[in-house]
């Protein structure tokens, strides 16, 4: 009963000998050279005298070196700790405290924040990836290459199913980040039934430019190819050009990414651009406005949309439309294959279906989390009887498609009356000059909380708070429409492209 | 992270709404049916108070009750010890003991002993499946309709991955029984990866005559089935007409057998039947004469002989030959996706490719058990290091195909040879008259041990026991020729068909 998750890299690699893994830029690793690489990092790892289970954290962009890393901690039987590039050095030590990781694993680029992290948090030691091309060498770490040098011995340590393969951190919109506990055979299950939902097959071409530091990234861009024998093309950070560049020249089939990389897909200018490859879009992280789908399934003809839901704790996806067919548009689809969704009231009764039945989302089945790690209390709040309270709102309706409301944290509650934030952004994306929206409570003394909306405007458009205004008071009831609108050039991101409504109410 | 492995079920039934799970006679089960009835039995278990992971020994031949009892069982979290139907009651009672079961559930027709077993094991309360039509009753036990008098929820237990599932008695052809603990995850991946590798499809038929009590007839037929949507066509017992009738009726395309199954198929007078259906046969519990595998193929066109390798302790198959384009005569294939295999010497080192190079065959992966119920040192001696010793001799070739030339106990060494039993069969059975054929050591004061052979003949055949000498000393090294030769009406064959070697050496 071991069973690691790198050995669906072994497994493609054995099905498919000299195949790429992955394009970056100029550059294409094959299976043989991850596998190879992160056998040398894994025994490398061995050799530092880390014991099974170990924490490492990893603060890598989309480079190949984060395959070579991941996967040489998976078969050393150590623990993952993906921590975002971007993080300044006390979130690091806290991080790297939380976790209790051993070592950390950082980007030249980001390195002075990592080194200091790393000593505020006792002296972790400290490994740094250089680009191609760069001889910089960071007092007080070691460069990266120095993890090749033991040999590649070809094994994998025999971990569990049930064993703890990556500690990802929450994004924490409340409370401090906790580590979510995720398993060998969780991860594994996770990209094996999504995959098969949409039929990736080994010869899709599927872009990664979500980080594969984020759960979405992780399991449905990276494990999902590699468990399918699929290639990745890598892009490091969203931008529009670079993305449309990758998607052309690499043919790419599959995309992921979140509503916000759709709409600004939308927006760009594609010209001449061949993209004709491409085949599906997959859309989570956040609400795919309705708008969006019907615009970009026209200006991308042969594309199909298919947006699911899922959390870290549930190793990415919980539930998937799985073809245009199938799909129900501003639904998150059904259950993956051994999933169970359920909407409860607040007494945890089952909640029959109906768009007036809005309770709250659990989700139970192989794709929840083990557990925050070394938080009990928080645990066992979230997880009850195997069921996961995810803090989201929806119902169901009679097909058994599910549909989110809005996070529950996320409700403004504004004089009695329960005001969904996402349908009131829904209804500004129906407006012309609208390229984002989000729609959050502002504390009041007499209604308790009161609508405000805040959007940012398509290039080339114009449109007044009033405007904006006017056309919600035509379509929404009156204790809905947002009373305040603030038009701002860019709403504030998290590190998958997701509008964090933390920082807007903070503003 | 909670998996249950009755998750199969539910998903194919919400698949295939209305589906046949399984026919036996001119009875058809859905899908349905086995899900709403194993609901009840589990809800009825969990009235009774069993605590999770409590055992539950089920003593059933193939009949659909043992699918109710299975599915039952794993859905309240509890854990089923299958029991071979014709064990008597002493040994009924050391399963029933060293299981800790605390329920036994039989088959009117072996209730007898049963009782007598329960009774014997303290008195473990025992509910008996009447066969329909029979009023009878029998003291003591309960009638197993009264399993199903609570309502199903539709209710699984949040079982985790690596919780155990089934605790199967291995043959113990050495020892007493032992119970490998055989988990949810690992009972998953097999069925699923091996139906994989020959393309079991929702449509295939899969005729089970192999015991569901035994890992084969479990995991690589029943579970096989459920997890990708199949239907089984039961039968109780082998007889070659009732399998011959039941291929034809239900137009089975795949059959589970052992090599015996298949021997006896080749000698039976098909006349009319159209078997046409049939395209896989898949052949695992002991080695397949590569004689038989030709003819078998001979006689019934179109149909492809799979072999395939696998133990109790790894939940069925290890290794397999998944097509005719990529199989190997006589070999037992390639490991399956997730697994690894090894030949070492006795010191454990790796041995290279090449038939000279016979050691002993080492398994690792997610289809390896747990561990042997409260039995730490057997575990400990089987299971180092993730791998588990099969105690089976074998080489490999330079294409990565393993080959079981014995069982490590099985070896004869004759005046410090080693004689592979089965390389003694294989020319055994290129004899016209040979049915059966096994060979065996017995003890030789000058060499330590002497070749012996047992056999049956073809029916309208004749051959001496001298015929058959003159037949092996023809092709075979000196040292190697069986000395004795017994002709016999019949061999002596375990609850799969495969011949007990044990029971040889000890008449």
């Amino acid at each position: 009963m071991t069973f690691n998750l790198a050995t669906a890299l072994r497994e493609s690699r054995l099905s498919h000998p000299g195949k790429p893994l992955c394009h970056i830029g100029d550059l294409t690793v094959t299976y043989d050279r991850v596998d190879e690489a992160s056998g040398r990092v894994a025994a490398t790892l061995r050799g530092l005298g880390l014991r099974r289970g170990a924490k490492v954290a990893v603060q890598l962009p989309n480079v190949p070196q984060f395959l070579f890393t991941y996967y040489g901690i998976l078969k050393a039987g150590l623990v993952m700790v993906p921590l975002n590039p971007l993080l300044k050095a006390p979130e690091i030590a806290y991080h790297l405290q939380d976790s209790e990781a051993e070592l950390l694993i950082a980007y030249e680029d980001f390195a002075a924040e990592a080194v200091k992290g790393a000593e505020l948090a006792g002296g972790v030691g400290t490994y740094v990836v250089h680009p191609p091309g760069s001889d910089r060498r960071i007092a007080g770490t070691r460069p990266y290459d120095e993890l090749y040098a033991a040999d590649d011995t070809g094994e994998m340590a025999p971990t569990s199913a049930d064993d703890t393969a990556v500690l990802l951190y929450t994004s924490g919109t409340t409370g401090r980040p906790k580590g979510a506990e995720l398993t060998h055979f969780q991860l594994h299950m996770n990209c094996t039934v999504s995959g098969e939902l949409f039929g990736f097959r080994p010869d899709d071409i599927s872009l990664a430019v979500l980080p594969l530091f984020h759960v979405f990234g992780l399991s449905s861009v990276l494990n999902m190819a590699v468990r399918h024998g699929g290639t990745l093309a890598l892009v490091p950070r969203f931008e529009t050009g670079a993305v449309l560049d990758a998607l052309e020249r690499h043919r790419c089939t599959v995309f992921a990414g979140v509503p916000t990389m759709y709409a600004a897909l939308l927006q760009a200018d594609t010209g001449t651009r061949d993209l004709g490859a491409l085949r599906v879009g997959v859309s989570g992280g956040a609400a795919m406005p309705g708008e969006v789908i019907r615009a970009f399934e026209e200006k991308f003809p042969g594309v199909v949309i298919l947006e699911g839901y899922g959390l870290s704790e549930t190793a990415s996806t919980a539930t998937f439309n799985i073809s245009a067919e199938q799909r129900k548009v501003l639904s998150i689809g059904k259950p993956i294959w051994g999933v169970e969704v359920r909407v409860v009231d607040a007494s945890g009764n089952e909640l029959p279906p109906g768009p007036e039945h809005v309770g709250e989302i659990l989700v139970r089945g192989h794709n929840v989390m083990k557990g925050y790690y070394r938080r009990p209390e928080e645990t066992a709040e979230t997880l009850r009887d195997g069921w996961l309270h995810t803090g989201d709102l929806g119902h169901r309706d009679e097909d058994g498609y599910f549909f989110i409301v809005d996070r529950k944290k996320d409700l403004v509650i504004r004089g009695g009356y329960n005001v969904y934030p996402r349908e009131v952004e829904e209804v500004l994306h129906t407006h012309p000059a609208v390229a984002e929206a989000a729609v959050i409570g502002r504390p009041d003394d007499r209604l308790g909380e009161e609508v405000v909306a805040v959007v940012s405007l398509k290039r080339g458009t114009t449109a007044t708070a009033e405007d904006l205004t006017a056309h919600c008071k035509e379509r929404l009831a009156a204790y809905k429409y947002p009373r305040e609108i603030r038009i701002v050039a860019e709403l504030p991101k998290g590190p998958t492209g997701k509008i964090l409504k933390k920082a807007l109410r903070a503003g």
